[in-house]
């Protein structure tokens, strides 16, 4: 553990306010969100600026004292989550949280790295423009955090992932110096972009301080409808005709296979399918329109939906008749996590292939890991335009003790799922990063080049191991 | 000068039509397109596949040998040119010249580095689908030299710089193990993007081999306007207004200065002003769809202007009639290179700044570099809604020894353009990069945490500084 002497230190740089020692106040910090990784740290050190930030790097790097950085410590891999050791302080962002500026103009808002998502969304909203990126978490997730994940959601498939929206980096590096990258040049070839190696980095790399941002303009009007189809591939034919037919309107396209739409039929009261027909897979497909233009996004997607009927591409389809009943079809898609808890333990996957593929890997994986394990129900849903599903393998019925069928399957399953998605050319984490837990995986599944050109990355910009250790590199016994 | 014994060695691997000895074959690669850069190289290697180039790779590590990395010789920087000693051979992509795939259902086309640009836009064509990059060099510039070198072009307005336009990588890297990223994921986040680093990195890092690259729907209608406008700030207006009212329909931005276009109209043949009203800046506009949809973009664009004229914004406009009075309206922007050229020498500056600070920017630098040297005339032309504009100062009226004017003054003008764009917040390389014409200003106006975090990478991934020398990466002694 950290000795007093060594933080008093660190309070000569950040004052009292920067420095919680109280363990109480500590504790929630030293826990990931889900609960699965727990930590020790000796202190919270809470910067009010970049010059704080640079100045408390310099000095960790000064005396060999790794930092572990957090925002809203929502992540779902135990990435800002402290060694249990002790061995290591907490870097909080969470001080730094104002919105330096926001020019709708320009549609760019320059935001420091603790700005709450949700909070940005509001200050977006009030200029007439929006941020085009959300997750269930956006109530505490930040945007360094949300930087240094490369977070994803359910408008990637018109907006991309984080790194799509990112147009300028503020980050203090590991020896203490600011790297100054906040202007939002569109075109910039003066050697290596650093910024895209600080998005995604997990903070091993140096601490993102600040960010400036792309803002899009706000919704005018929108249509969110339902379709079922017969399988994953009639769901990507529909996805390639709406694209077609709506162009880069289709905001939103998220597929349910139905056996998870029955989880939330049964778990989540008030919850009502919005077509006739039962059919295996479900589309939800929100179009939306920035200008008023006609037609509209309703008559729109009226039609698209008609005429993929008329070929046969799904079985049956409704479209929301109103703002309530839009907010209904949404909540189907978000209460699928909880539906799938509900109903009983599961091991859940976060992974991407190419969206060609996708359908095929959809079926086929989860068939093979029924076969593979007994008794076990695989299936999965989430964002088949970005060829990134969240996969689903459930514990036989009548399994009581999740936590014990999870500690004897987990790691064959893990193994089996992570092996069918490098089959599928495809990654073992699209969008919640590496983290602790994903690390030992990222090893065993890497190319020797790839594993190298990561450790010499890390190697130098960190020679002294101190940007949150033991995260997102694999360890020399790991691959 | 590297002797026979050592080119031997690579003829192993790559049998006689893989090495080029013969001097006057080689003599046209050693020297840069636009004459300023001339090199030494005892053989040209010219692998014909992935493993060829890994196997040429490793020996070269082995023996300490430096590759230069060539493709289409078309570097505005000098980038791709051997240093004058003959301490390093030419390694050429052009052999790896086949598209492996091209998927128009998918949007995706996997092409070796040496596909030459032109070659991949007739594929596309083929299959109905465009790659939406194009500039003057589009018949000699390669797939790898355009990734090395994040290319730019007219369209990035819309489809963004190379780097947006990728999907997956190969590469090769120093050490000669092969980077397997080829597969066109859209969510991925296992760790450091390697991607994103290879992409502008000159060939300094690795040899890109292949690529995964974005395909977009082919243009079914375009509509190409002219309007003539007081100010850089009123065409930025219209470019806020073009966007509030077409959307990302808008492909084409181009700002001209009106001493520009007077020198096209006085040197190019059969080029005549689109607008009767002479006015002191000019825009070309284009307006594309990707559909049949009504209105179309004639319509649309008509409908645009004539609201801009009616606020005030611009003060003329026409739009083409045909397609001929559209490719005369393009000819008079890509003719403006060669009536610089014509009208006399000049030192020309490939530069951005955000692109709200453009407009006085644009003003401001001219006036200040006319101020600073005498009978110099300053203009520039280009990408308005990149922040990207190249920047002309002109010798006195009357100079005749362009060379010795531009050796006497270059660096004190170099100096003085350059000063002004980072006092802009801008980048001394918007679209060409750095090669070895731009190194020692890199270094002089960089950051320390900037170079810092350049050469780390650099040392990481290339410690023996094999990979393209003396190119991008500032010498210790210049900054």
């Amino acid at each position: 553990m950290i000795g007093q002497d060594i933080i008093d230190r660190f309070r000569v740089i950040l004052g009292d306010k920067g420095v919680i020692t109280d363990a109480s106040d500590i504790a929630p910090w030293l826990t990931d969100w889900r609960g699965r990784f727990h930590g020790h740290a000796a202190a919270i050190l809470q910067p009010d600026s970049t010059e704080q930030v640079a100045r408390t790097v310099a000095l960790a790097a000064k005396i060999g004292v790794p930092l572990v950085p957090q925002g809203g410590n929502t992540s779902m891999v135990g990435g800002a989550t402290p060694p249990p050791d002790g061995s290591a302080l907490i870097l909080s962002l969470r001080r730094m949280n104002r919105i330096r500026s926001l020019r709708a103009e320009d549609n760019l808002a320059i935001c420091e790295a603790g700005v709450i998502l949700a909070n940005l969304h509001d200050a977006a909203d009030q200029a007439g423009r929006r941020f085009p990126l959300s997750l269930g978490a956006k109530g505490s997730a930040t945007i360094g955090g949300l930087i240094s994940t490369n977070a994803g959601g359910t408008q990637v498939l018109r907006h991309g992932t984080m790194r799509a929206l990112v147009d300028g980096v503020e980050a203090v590096l590991p020896d203490g110096g600011i790297f100054d990258g906040l202007d939002a040049l569109k075109k910039d070839n003066r050697g290596y972009d650093v910024r895209q190696l600080l998005i995604g980095a997990e903070g091993t790399l140096g601490i993102i301080t600040a960010a400036s941002l792309r803002l899009v303009p706000a919704i005018a009007a929108r249509a969110v409808g339902w379709a079922g189809v017969q399988s994953p591939a009639d769901a990507l034919a529909l996805l390639r005709h709406a694209e077609a037919h709506l162009g880069n309107s289709v905001e939103g396209f998220e597929v349910i296979a139905d056996d998870g739409l029955g989880h939330v039929l049964s778990h989540i009261p008030g919850t009502r399918c919005p077509i006739q027909t039962r059919t295996p897979w479900h589309v939800l497909i929100e179009v939306d329109h920035d200008s008023d233009r006609r037609p509209g996004p309703v008559e729109r997607l009226e039609s698209a939906l008609a005429d993929a009927l008329e070929q046969g591409i799904i079985m049956d389809a409704a479209i929301a008749a109103n703002e309530a009943q839009a907010e209904a079809f949404w909540r189907i898609r978000e209460s699928l996590s909880e539906a799938e808890r509900a109903q009983g333990p599961a091991l859940q996957y976060d992974v991407s292939v190419p969206v060609a593929r996708m359908p095929a890997f959809m079926t086929d994986a989860a068939a093979a890991a029924q076969r593979a394990f007994p008794g076990t129900t695989a299936s999965s849903f989430g964002h088949l335009g970005d060829g990134n599903v969240h996969f689903h393998v459930r514990a036989p019925v009548g399994t009581t003790d999740g936590p014990a069928w999870i500690a004897a399957q987990g790691p064959a399953i893990n193994a089996f799922v992570h092996d069918a998605v490098v089959a599928a050319g495809g990654s073992i984490s699209a969008e919640h990063g590496i983290g602790q837990m994903k690390r030992a995986e990222l090893g065993r599944l890497s190319s020797p080049a790839r594993l190298t050109a990561l450790r010499a990355i890390k190697a130098a910009f960190d020679p002294h191991g101190i940007m949150n250790p033991d995260k997102l590199i694999p360890r020399p016994d790991e691959g």
